[in-house]
C-alpha cells in the first residue's frame, strides 16, 4: 500500500470491537484443483461495511479465515484487498500462522510490506511447544519484522499449548506483542496480572461483559466473529458496557450479554466442545452464510466435508444472530 | 529424475527395514534468518550409506525430518538430492504434510515429478478432523497425484486424530495407500483386520518383534529412526525375526528386541510421553549427533530451544545405540 | 444433637466465609492398623476458634478432610464432635461422598440425626457419570434425607464429571441443593445463569474477588481451606469486598486478592495442576501444619507417602499464609 | 467357610479362563431404599454352572459386579454364597476396592476369613495416585492380609492411574500379587518384562489370541466377562489357543478370536470408549440379561438411569454372544 505506514500500534490503541472476518470463497472453492478461491469483491465489500458499521479493528486469516487452507498467492491477494480497502481507517491484522518460524517470518514481512498493521499468529503447531519454545517464536518473529504488531492467537486446541502465566510474563516484554485473542475471559485476571498491563487481552464478545466486570479499566476491547453475521449487536454491546462503567448500572449490558450467549449456543454445539473443535470452520461459515450479512461461501478442503448435523447448527446459529442484528442495526 | 518411473508400489513390495532419516542441517540452521539450511552433501552420503547397509526403503521429511520447519525451496533441494542419490535402488518416500489439502497436492505433485516413489503424509492438523474429513483428504490427494504411493503418517499427537478402525477400512480402498506408520504395534491386529490386508502397517523397530508374533505373515516390515544412529541393529532384527518365523525359536529375536527397547528409553524420556511429544525433534537429532553415524546438525526454529535435560537424554540415547551398532555392524 | 433442628438452609442464608477444615489426625494415623485416628480434642478446638474468628459456615470431610480415608466409626465420631461443639452457632456441612447412592444415603441420614445441617457431596466416582446419572443421584439423596441441605461438591477431577450447565439447570429444582463448591469462578456467570439463582455458587477465596466483580449481587459467599492456616485473611477479604460493593472502589479488595493468590502458589505446585491433583491432601495438610494455626496431623493411608518436593511446597505455603494471618488477625 | 484354606495361589496356578460374574440383583434393586438387593439363589446357580462349564477361576465384585454400589452386608452375603458354593473347586477372587486403605484391609480380611482365595482390587480412586502411593497401597494390603492372593485391577479409567512399568516392577516383589487384570494386551510384553514373570497378566478374552502370539509361554490365562453370557466360547478359545501353541497353526484360534471381537462390538459402543466408560455396568448387565445364560437383574443406583441407546447396545451384544454360545456349547 502506498503512503506512510501507521506507527507500531500501542496497547492503549487497542479498544472496542475487533471483527473477525472470513476469507470469502468462490463457488467451487471446495475442489482441491481450484487455484484461486478468494472472492475479492466480497472481501472489499465486507471491509467497507465493517468500517461503516463502526468496528474498531479487523482480524483476519485465523481459523475460520481458513489461514491453514489457503495458498500463499490467495493469502497475498486477500491481504492486499483488505489493506487497500481499509486504507488505514482501522487497524488491520492478518494471520501468518504456519508450521515454521521462518515461513511465518516470510509471510509476516510481506504482509507488513503490503500495509497490514499486525499479525494474529500462534506458535507452530506440529509439536506441542514448551514455554521456552513458544516465547522464542514470538521473539524471533518480532526481531525479524519489528514494524508489525502482534496479536497472540491464544487457542489451546489449535496450538497444543495452554498459554500459562509464565508465557504471558515473558512475551509482555516484547514491544510488538500488544494484544491477545484468548477464547474466553476465564483466566482474564490471572493473565492480565501476568502480563502487567502490557498486552490487551480481548475476550470473545460473549465474554466481554465478564471481562469488563472483572476489570473495568483494562477490559476495553473484545473480538467478535459474530460480527460477520452482522456487527450491530457487538457495537451495541460496546456501548452498553461503556455506559455501565459510567453509571454503575450493568443491567442493560447483562441483558444483551445473555442474548448474545444464547445466540451462539448452536455453533458451539450446545456445549460439546470436542465437536466444535472439529467443525468450527463449517459452523462459523455456515452461520455467516445463513445470517446473510456477508457471503462466506463454501469451505475449502480439507474442511469441506460437513455432516448434516453440523450444517443445521450453522443455520440455527445464523438465524439466531440475524434476529439480534435486525433489532440492533 | 531422468529415466522411467517405478510403477506404483504395491503392498507386497513393502518389506524389511524402512529407515527414517533427518534432514541434515548446516551449522547456522537455528537462526531464523538462515535461508538455506540443508547440508546436501551429508544428505547424499546418508542415502549411500543406508543403501550400502541394506535398508529396504527410506522415509524422510516426517517430524524429526523437520517437515514443518523447512522452506519449500529447502524441501525441494533435499528431495532432489535424495532421489538422485538413491537412483531407484530402494523406494523413497518424502513427507508432504502441510496445513492444507491443496498445498499438499502441490508439493506431492512436484515430489512425484522429482522422482519420489511415495509420500508419508498425515491429514491437515490445524483442526482435529473427523473420520470423514481425514478419509476425504487421502482421497483428494490420491486423485490429484495418482502415481504417488501414500504412507499414512498415523501419529495421533501431531494430527489430533486417533486413526480408528473405520478410518482404515475406508482408506484401504484407495490403491495409493499402501502403507502406514503408526507409533507402535498396540493396535496391530485390529487395524490389520480393518484394512483387510490392503495396507502394510509398519510398527517401530522396538515393536517389530511384537507385530511379528501377533501376525507373522503380514508383519514383514518396520520403520526405524534408530537406523539413523546406525542401521546394523535394525538389519539384524530383520534377519532374526525372519529366522524365528522359519524355526519357531524366537529367543534370539526377543533378546535383540529387549536390547533395542532399552536403548531407546532415554529418548522416550523414560516413559514420559508428554515430554517426548514436546521435544522429539531435539531428542532424535540429539541422539543421532551423539551416535555419530551421521550428522543431523542443529535444530531448525522453532524447535531450537533445547533444555539441558533433553539434550542429556539425547546424548544418552545416542551412546546406547552406538554400543548396539558397534556390536552388529 | 439434642434440641430443635435448624430448618432447611435457604440459598439466601449462604453468605460469607465457609471454612474448610481437616479431620485432625493422631500421631500414628499413617499406619494401616490404626483404628481410631481422629484427634477429637483438636477437632473441638478448631470449631471453637473458627466460630470465634467469625466464619459463617463450616465445610468438612471433603478431599483434604480425608473423607475417603476415614472409617465410618471415625467419621461418626468426628461429625458428633463438630456438631456438638458448634451448637448451631454456624451451619455445619459434612461430607458423605461414597462409592454408592445407598451408602451416601445411609451416612447422610445418620449425619442428619447427629445434627449436621448439610452434606457436601459429589456423585459416586467409580464410573464417570452422564448428566442423567449425576442428577438422579442428587434427587435420590434429597428424597431420602429431605431435612439435609446439599452442597454440590463440584470437583471435576475427583468425580470424573464436568458439571455442565444442563446439570445445574436440573439440580436447581431440588430444594435441598442450596449451594455448590466449584474450584474457581471461571464459569461463575454461566452456572449462575443455568441455576437461575437457586444455588449459591461458592468460589475459592482466591477467586472471590473475581466472582464479586462478575456478579456483585449473587457473589456473597466463598469457601476457604486457607482459613485452616488462619482465618483472618478470609474474614478481611469478606469485609473488603463488601465495602467495595458499597463504595465502588475495589482497590483494597484487589490488593488482598493478589496477596492471597500469591500465598497459595506453592500448594497449587506453581500451576502444575496434575501434580496438585495427586498430592492435594499432603499439600493442604502440610501447609496447615506449617502455618501452625491448627494441628492437621499426618496423612492417613493411602496418601501418607509424601515426596519431599511436595512436603516442601506445603511448608512454603504454610509460611506464606502465616505472614498474612499475622498481619490481618 | 469350614475346612482347610488353600495355600496362597502361585503365579503358575493362574491359568485358563477366569470368568467375571455380576452380582445378581433382585427386581427392585434400582431403588435407593432397597436394603438387600442380592439374588443369592441365582448367585449359587451361576457358580455351579460356571464350574460345570469348566472355567478355571472366578473374579467377582469388580466394576460390573457393582463393587461400588453394594452395601457391605450385601457384599458379605454374596461372598459367603460364592465361596460356599465353589467349595474350593476353583479359586475365587472377590473385589475389595474401596476409597481407603484401611477399609480395603477390613473387607479383605473378612473375605479371607469367609474363604475367598484372593481379592481383585485397585488403589483408592479419590485422588489420582503417584507410583509410590499405588505401590504402598498394595504393600499395606498384603502386609495386613498375607493369606490373600491379590489380582491388581489395572483399569486406568476407574483408578486414574496408568499402571506404568515402574509400578509393575515394584509390586512384582510382593508375593501376594500373583495376577493382574488389564484391559487389553496392548502393553503385554512391556509389563511382562517389567514384572519379571512374577505376575500373571490376564488380557480380556478378545485379546487372548494377541497375548498368546506375543508370548506363548506366559500367556496362558485370560479373563472373560463375556463368559457370563455363556462360557462355551471362552472355553473353546482356551482350547484352540493351546492347540495352536502345539501345532503352530493359529488359523482356528484366529477365526474364533475374530468372532469374539465382533460379538463384543456393541457393548464397547462400537469403539466410543468415552461412552463405554460411562455406561459399562449397564452395557454388561444388559447383554447378560439379553443373552439369557444368567440373570444379572437391574442396575443398582447410581447407575440405574440407562439411556435407550445404551440399552439397545446391551441387547445387541447379548444376542451376538448367544449365537456363539449356542454354537460352542
Amino acid at each position: 500500500m502506498n503512503g506512510k505506514r501507521r506507527p507500531l500500534l500501542s496497547v492503549d490503541e487497542v479498544t472496542g470491537v475487533w471483527a473477525i472476518i472470513p476469507t470469502p470463497a468462490t463457488g467451487d472453492a471446495s475442489c482441491w484443483h481450484n487455484e484461486s478461491s478468494v472472492d475479492l469483491a466480497e472481501t472489499a465489500r465486507i471491509i467497507e461495511e465493517m468500517i461503516a458499521a463502526g468496528v474498531d479493528g479487523i482480524l483476519s486469516l485465523g481459523t475460520l479465515g481458513e489461514c491453514g487452507s489457503l495458498s500463499w498467492a490467495e493469502k497475498e491477494a486477500f491481504i492486499s484487498t483488505v489493506v487497500e480497502t481499509a486504507a488505514r481507517r482501522v487497524p488491520i491484522f492478518v494471520g501468518t500462522t504456519t508450521l515454521s518460524t521462518r515461513e511465518s517470518v516470510r509471510q509476516t514481512r510481506i504482509a507488513c510490506e503490503l500495509g497490514a498493521d499486525g499479525t494474529m499468529v500462534g506458535p507452530p503447531m506440529w509439536n506441542k511447544p514448551d514455554v521456552g519454545t513458544a516465547v522464542q517464536y514470538f521473539r524471533d518473529l518480532s526481531d525479524a519484522v519489528p514494524e508489525m504488531a502482534i496479536c497472540v492467537y491464544a487457542n489451546p486446541y489449535v496450538f497444543k499449548f495452554d498459554f500459562p502465566p509464565s508465557f504471558w510474563a515473558q512475551v509482555a516484554d516484547i514491544p510488538q506483542v500488544v494484544m491477545a485473542k484468548p477464547a474466553s475471559a476465564a483466566s482474564y485476571l490471572r493473565d492480565q496480572k501476568a502480563s502487567r498491563g502490557q498486552i490487551r487481552l480481548l475476550p470473545i464478545d460473549a465474554d466481554y461483559y465478564a471481562a469488563a466486570r472483572l476489570d473495568p479499566e483494562t477490559a476495553v476491547a473484545f473480538w467478535s466473529s459474530s460480527a460477520s453475521c452482522g456487527p450491530a449487536p457487538a457495537i451495541a454491546l460496546r456501548g452498553l458496557v461503556a455506559e455501565a462503567k459510567q453509571t454503575g448500572d450493568w443491567s442493560a449490558a447483562l441483558e444483551l450479554h445473555n442474548r448474545i450467549g444464547n445466540a451462539i449456543l448452536p455453533i458451539i454445539c450446545y456445549g460439546d466442545f470436542n465437536e466444535f473443535q472439529m467443525h468450527n470452520i463449517a459452523l462459523e461459515k455456515g452461520r455467516m452464510n445463513a445470517a446473510g450479512w456477508l457471503k462466506a461461501g463454501p469451505n475449502r478442503p480439507p474442511h469441506h466435508v460437513v455432516p448434516e448435523r453440523i450444517a443445521e447448527f450453522g443455520r440455527l446459529g445464523g438465524e439466531a444472530w440475524a434476529v439480534l442484528q435486525k433489532e440492533y442495526e
